[in-house]
């Protein structure tokens, strides 16, 4: 394999397949990144067996061929590179020599043969949505997946299509992360679950605007995407998800519009007085107007009181306050709409239109 | 006790004597900040019985008193309060109660009888620098004291006052970093060793320019740090320093005049290609006009050639690259000049004022 590019093509290829690095295996070819100049484009690719990620840089291709390169070494080493041409010279015993200027750098490979190449998969009708958007609702959803639950389904986001709908939820024990989005074109009806850690990868890699598509192809075992040169595939986790409708409820006793940037300020100052060992709970008393808040620990003791417009009961009831702060951290909205029905059924925080839906079980407390 | 600041004012201030928190201590008290407002000035003290950091904030004292705050949840909690005045009431109890607007927090506190009060030190006639000055000669040498020396003197770096000269001076067994200022008055002779540790935490206080000064008290066991509203007291280290003069030397038979930049950047792609378990040197082979590099390792080859103007003999010798490299990255000269003797005798890395002198010694290495 001869070939010869740009070290910053190069580089930003090779950013973008790391993501499909893991960071332990005990196999030691998924270590690696395979350069791969069999036909007249250089691919890229890196497979972590559940994650695959492919990528095309632009090249001059001298002499076919591929090879595998332990990635963390290599990736350094371009990145380390003057910002010029860059070329790459297998010989037989699969060593690189990589040239780019006065700079000369032999590294030892392995045969591209030995590299799990991705699954080919024959794509369907693919459903189009933008890069930014993606990003966005993967990233407001997915702090609230399970990582350690044995049930695998909790360990994913259920990605639900339905006409021109699209539906993705998260949820562990404690809470519930929905966003529901339009699709500019319509689709039959599907569902899958994508493991959390590569939606993960795939949202650290969609950098597009709103402009810049993505292509989704959903297949029995794997989901594709597609998008500028790169192609990512994961597999799908099995099984069943729970039924989220029936979790869902717009009844309420008391309803709360609260600035949401005031609340988080204040939530993240009694998060100071929680200890890891010993998880207090923050009291939140809701009168007309007023909103206080009460937290108590080893550490100290923490009040503050709020402003807000309130409708219905007044009530007194208690969360951990971490995973409400996950929920005001990813809203954009200036001033926030908390449902209440009771200290011991969950809260909801949503918009008119239901674009959000945020659901956090309360906790107990003595008052 | 009863006070009123600023809460940047207060956070600031918190910020310098935090450095003077150690890290791991087994007497929780050095843990603790001390507030004190026993006179009509708020003082924040913070010892670890070798550094210790007095600071005053303005504040308006309304009832005399001082008390012990455990730091890292105090200075958490102050960075996390709105951007208005604090107040401090401590009770009986030493509790304190913090309000802030509509914000209120209560900590445990303990009483600030129990705290290692800063020594007191009769202040002589101070020797006067620059903060930018100080903070400088410290970066640029403190890098070659010796972390874990039996010889304690080498956890330290050595000062000379020799009329208007200052020289300060670092060694560990394999490098010597020098650095030589005119002060704008004269003093008598004198020489101390202070912890690097303490220096360390000294330049990272230090943000004044040019003209903001600091006042150094040297007194037999401690040296005292003034500037602005803030005083900084280290135990100097106990004993005698290597006899530097004895070991630098003005003889060689190589020059090299060569680009920092180029060779920064040669040095740190050498050194992607070092095992932490296997520690390869880097082969400098010097001809005229050209200056090959190359080191050889498991992980791979590394080979370049820069461009240099050369004086005298040509020469072959080995360095463990990342000595150089601490070098290159505290000199600011575009053009550095390399001084060789032979490949066993060490490498001078100076200016011709000697400002800096950076000495290096050589590895073996098999050609």
């Amino acid at each position: 394999m001869k070939i010869t590019c740009s070290k910053n093509d190069l580089y930003n290829g090779l950013q973008i397949v790391q993501k499909a690095i893991p960071s332990k295996t005990t196999k030691d070819i998924l270590e690696c990144v395979l350069i791969d100049a069999s036909s007249n484009e250089l691919h890229l690719t890196a497979n972590d067996m559940e994650l695959g990620i492919e990528t095309i840089v632009s090249a001059k291709i001298e002499e076919h061929g591929r090879v595998c390169l332990e990635s963390k070494t290599f990736i350094d080493m371009i990145r380390n590179l003057p910002d010029d041409q860059v070329s790459i010279e297998t010989n037989p015993r699969d060593e690189a020599r990589i040239d780019c200027l006065n700079v000369h750098f032999k590294l030892p490979g392995r045969s591209g043969d030995d590299f799990p190449y991705l699954p080919i998969i024959p794509r369907n009708e693919p459903i189009k949505i933008s890069q930014f958007t993606l990003r966005e609702i993967i990233q407001q959803t997915i702090f609230s997946i399970s990582e350690t639950d044995v049930k695998r389904v909790l360990n994913g986001e259920l990605i639900e299509i339905n006409g021109n709908k699209l539906r993705i939820s998260s949820l562990d024990g404690h809470r519930i992360s929905i966003r529901n989005i339009e699709l500019k074109d319509s689709y039959d009806e599907s569902s899958v679950i994508i493991p959390g850690k590569s939606l993960n990868e795939i949202a650290r890699i969609l950098n597009g605007s709103l402009e810049d598509m993505v292509y989704i192809y959903l297949t029995e075992n794997h989901v594709i995407f597609d998008f500028d040169q790169t192609t990512v595939i994961t597999r799908l986790i099995e099984g069943k998800f729970f039924d989220i409708n029936r979790m869902l409820s717009d009844d309420y006793e008391t309803k709360v519009v609260i600035n949401r940037r005031d609340l988080m300020g204040s939530i993240n100052r009694a998060i100071l007085l929680i200890n890891d060992s010993d998880k207090k709970p923050l009291i939140w008393n809701v009168h007309d107007q007023s909103f206080e808040m009460h937290l108590s620990s080893t550490k100290g003791n923490f009040d503050e009181e709020l402003f807000i417009v309130k409708e219905g009961r007044d009530i007194q009831i208690a969360f951990n306050p971490r995973f409400i702060a996950d929920v005001l951290r990813v809203v954009e909205d200036e001033n926030i709409t908390i449902y209440l029905l009771s200290p011991s059924t969950p809260c909801f925080i949503r918009d008119d239109a239901k674009n959000y839906i945020y659901v956090v079980l309360p906790v107990n407390f003595k008052s």
